[in-house]
């Protein structure tokens, strides 16, 4: 198990509050309103197969690090999107994983990593290449237990609600399969509309033409297409989504008239040119707000990466291997056009997020500061980590207060490591209301209460849980 | 009072060394050479009317922070532009503050108005529901005291010397009165003309043809215009002016010869297009910079908000309502003209602020440690605060050293509050110069002279006070 | 010499592992992979002149700071590029730097010249205008002994390598006299080819005419061209060049067919227009890279700064006089070009530096964690310091480790003060560490490994020394 002081400042005395508002949080129970687990575990609830499968071929945090430092894909057993040979002998990949060790120095990862080993397997060692078969036959029997099977963890983890998220035109069966099972534990799921609402999506047409199918509407006129939308909106809260989720390449909205939103669907259906591919974006956003003050859902921006930089590892080894880069990414006039409209709805709930730190003091507090609408995620992504906490609310909280943050995600699809990843949260926020407390900004018994916001009452009351 | 140790470094050391220079600096008097309070109140002294009117009514910081949670600004008194209704018991405006105090944690909104509540009227509780009443009594009671006119608070402040700013065609009527009233205590204004060079503003036509009446000068010339400004600046300085203030979108600077300078105010005059009015604000500031290395007016740049960005809050109440955002800000091309033409002029002051910190290490600090007439300004608005001043200090002083920064700036329209930010500025200097002591970056003696000039010698050197 | 626990933190236990940490390194030789001393120092091995002469004439840190509290550049004794009078008494610019000494309080400049003072002169005392004469005679008269020339200081300073920068159409003859002197310091060359590459630089079509010259190809043709620079290249690494430089005012780069990048070349000969300009030196960073990946030169790109950026300076005194200024610079898709080609390639090292410090967690962390052939080069210029190299850690280690960086540059002309700028670096590193040690995100045995790594293993294996 991590160090009882584990991410807690050095100082005696803001060590001391750190540990005690700790204590009030640490055994919360979690709050996973956005993430990437896959329903089928809870549905199935097979137990994972090995060690290199659970950890290491689909944590695209894990495998970008050791081919930044050479590693082939290839050898860690990364499946070939054309086809090619890739490794399959598990314990090779989890070799593989035990030299490289050190990589993960400094990183979240190996935190994460080193707090499951700990937790759920009870290792205390320090993985290297000496110990790795030993650790892997620890792991890989354990696994086999019913105790290590997805529902038993889920329940172990004490999570109280995870939300996963499946795109628009997504059946939902294996949420279905899990509302059927009488299995208690809270597995629901999110709109995730990218696919039918982003004309640079693969398949966008026929992901619209899906879409009607699935709705019985007309997707090829915008009425209809909107209709199919709504549609597709009641049916994923029939599975329990709160949420909507949007990943574009930037943040900008439009607010057009209706006629020349038709017209513009009329366009990127027959084959959009990039900027009206922008343009249909970011139109989308604005009707997806318009839609969520309709029926509720929390809506969801996740905008900035630049997706699939290096095409030949996308020729290989298809999305999310490691190459999405954050780029430059501007709210203010971007935002604007939905915010003009709907921005003072405080019935409306849009959590906004970035992979660009200059936003949250320039930007996004003081727009979060105002907009009774608007709401920060947690520092997502590659600023889910100890040191990009601490930045999120140093450079948030004088202006926005912690009542228009949202408490955190994990946004993970690595499910061993959520109770590490809110455990690092709840520690760092913990970490820097105790210099708060030690600099008497603010007293202990305020500071206890923002524990538990953060840990836990905002995620439940933002995302409406 | 704050704690003895309120915004110190909780480690015993640094802590020790940085309540040695902060008694050093704690009590020297307090130059304010940047901020809106009104002449009036000096000028009239009469009694403030209410805690509400008071705390409330007038402080954006304070009502966009309860705004972003769902407060009507109609519901805390804020006048309406539109001539609607609005919340005229400001008893309840108060208990409204009280009920949502918590929102103000960890702002620096809290810090000053705490600190004002202590040091004015012995307040030693928090705020809540349960005291509103009693403290809005206690508070509206002293308020009725001689003790608590402005002349007497501002003595009672320590304040040497307080500067104030108005447009300029301005009459100055409240600084001729304070003039003209045998108080001794120090009111200057401050030449602000954005009324009369930003072809945005609104009435702009209105207020050059205002500008010709005032100055007798034909201002649909730019000969004229030029004079005529020339002239108020004078006329600014005869009410102990000694600096300018220019609050622009962008830094943007210009310098176009006279025959372009004249065609281009021929045209904004007629009506600018939203380019041209960009270039001619820029081309004003050179023409400022010019006229200042004339008559010795410091000048003021204060760019990059984009005002009123919630068309609705503007429709309803107007300016300066919480609305305003910081953007992405260029310094180093949009200086090049004027820096060009005066940068190298060391009777010149120019001192720069920003709304973007990204350029405090980039831009800013590189430009102020080469150019004789560049200062960067305090952290300024959002950055007013803790965090933000020790990110001043870290990412400015290895480049621009302390010499090239100008004391702090409160900036305020809240006169109450000016002890108090004065207060948070000693504070965080001294923990940020207690570092460098403990780290043996900087001796302590030094560290002592250090102190003194931030705190009260290169404000009034700097604004040549 | 100073304090032992200068630039580690107040707090007790974490200074206890900076120490131990400290410990480790303090003594390990210089790699000093990158720099700009002069290699006729060593070659002739004369002493150095004076203490004007050697600490502030050539030093754009020393004299942009007094330049920018109004000091002009003559009285500083820099010379008129226009062969205007420069003062010649260094003992009068020498008082000069000493009466303005404390300008430098806070920043690295006076680190690390009273480092120098210290170390090498027994100078415990802090410079000001009453020692600066006894300073000035003892600095003088230690100069001429045999133990401060260039060669007995670089064996003193423990330097096991250090790397020049010459232009692609330099002779290298102080290096061949070096190499024929029998002298065993190690200091190599480097191959910096902007005078050839870049259509902007002062002189390009004669260079590109040396060039074609100096290696007896036709430098008028794009092959010849091509072929010329890589034979310049095989020619310094004759002189034992491992890596080339690339000073460029932007990150872009870009992958023409051949066709096209010859018919550009034509174009630039004949005097391009800027756009050809930027897209030449884009194109001409992918060819470098393609040479390195056949000769095994590493590659570094050093983007981002606007040089020259004050004209009346430049026309007065020339390049490099302190008026280069950091611009916002992107990466993402600036870099995408070279990397969509080689980017894939771990054979190939390029090392990518920034002047804009908001691309570490957003831009270059994210690339240098995914693409083999890329590598952060340590905080540049106005960021070698300690806060700078603060946040340059904070910000780059958790997405990137510490595999990705390359160790430390000291950057510089200023020869006395390289054993300095590497002692901060390991100090700071340290600090670092020992942060992460007591808030256990890292064990101490890792800590100190991350250590040598850092002072020493990294510069060595990254530029292949």
């Amino acid at each position: 198990m991590p160090h009882p002081d584990f991410l807690f400042p050095a100082q005696a005395d803001m060590r001391a509050v750190a540990r005690r508002l700790y204590g009030e949080v640490a055994g919360l129970p979690i709050i996973s309103p956005h993430g990437h687990c896959d329903p089928a575990w809870f549905a199935r609830d097979a137990p994972f197969s090995d060690p290199a499968t659970l950890f290491v071929v689909p944590d695209h945090y894990v495998f970008r690090m050791l081919y930044s430092q050479g590693v082939p894909l290839e050898a860690l057993g990364v499946p070939r999107a054309d086809g090619g040979k890739t490794e399959t002998d598990t314990r090779a990949i989890w070799r593989l994983l035990a030299r490289n060790w050190p990589l993960f120095r400094g990183t979240p990862t190996r935190l994460w990593m080193e707090h499951g080993f700990s937790s759920l397997f009870g290792i205390e060692e320090r993985l290297d290449a000496g110990n790795a078969d030993r650790l892997y036959d620890l792991i890989a029997s354990k696994l086999q237990e019913p105790a290590y099977r997805p529902r038993a963890l889920f329940e172990r983890f004490n999570i109280e609600a995870l939300a996963t998220t499946q795109a628009a035109i997504d059946t939902l069966e294996h949420h279905r399969t899990l509302r059927d099972s009488g299995w208690t534990g809270r597995v629901i799921t999110t709109f995730r509309p990218d696919a039918v609402v982003d004309p640079a999506f693969p398949g966008f047409a026929g992901n619209i033409a899906e879409l009607g199918r699935l709705t019985g509407e007309d997707t090829t006129t915008w009425r209809g297409y909107l209709a199919a939308l709504m549609q597709r909106r009641a049916y994923f809260r029939g599975f329990g989504a709160t949420a909507t989720d949007h990943g574009h390449p930037t943040a900008a909205t439009a607010d057009l008239p209706a006629d020349a939103a038709a017209a513009l669907f009329g366009r990127v259906l027959a084959g959009a040119a990039a900027a009206d591919a922008e343009l249909f974006r970011a139109q989308m956003l604005t009707e997806m707000a318009r839609m969520s003050l309709e029926d509720g859902l929390v809506m969801q921006i996740h905008p900035g990466a630049v997706r699939d930089h290096n095409p030949s590892v996308f020729a290989r080894f298809g999305r999310d291997k490691g190459a999405d880069i954050p780029a430059r990414t501007d709210y203010v006039q971007a935002l604007k056009p939905l915010l003009d409209r709907f921005g003072n709805e405080s019935r409306l709930t849009v959590i906004v997020f970035t992979l660009d730190e200059t936003s949250y003091s320039r930007e996004l507090a003081p727009l979060a500061g105002h907009y009774p609408a608007l709401r920060l995620g947690p520092p997502w992504w590659f600023f889910d980590s100890p040191e990009g906490m601490r930045r999120f609310r140093e450079l948030t909280t004088e202006t926005a207060g912690f009542a228009n943050t949202v408490g955190f995600n994990d946004d993970t699809r690595a499910f061993c490591s959520i109770p590490s990843r809110h455990d690092v949260a709840r520690r760092a926020d913990c970490a820097y209301l105790a210099r708060l407390v030690t600099e008497h900004t603010l007293d202990e018994d305020e500071a206890r209460e923002v524990a538990i916001d953060l840990a836990y009452r905002l995620a439940k009351s933002a995302y409406r849980l």
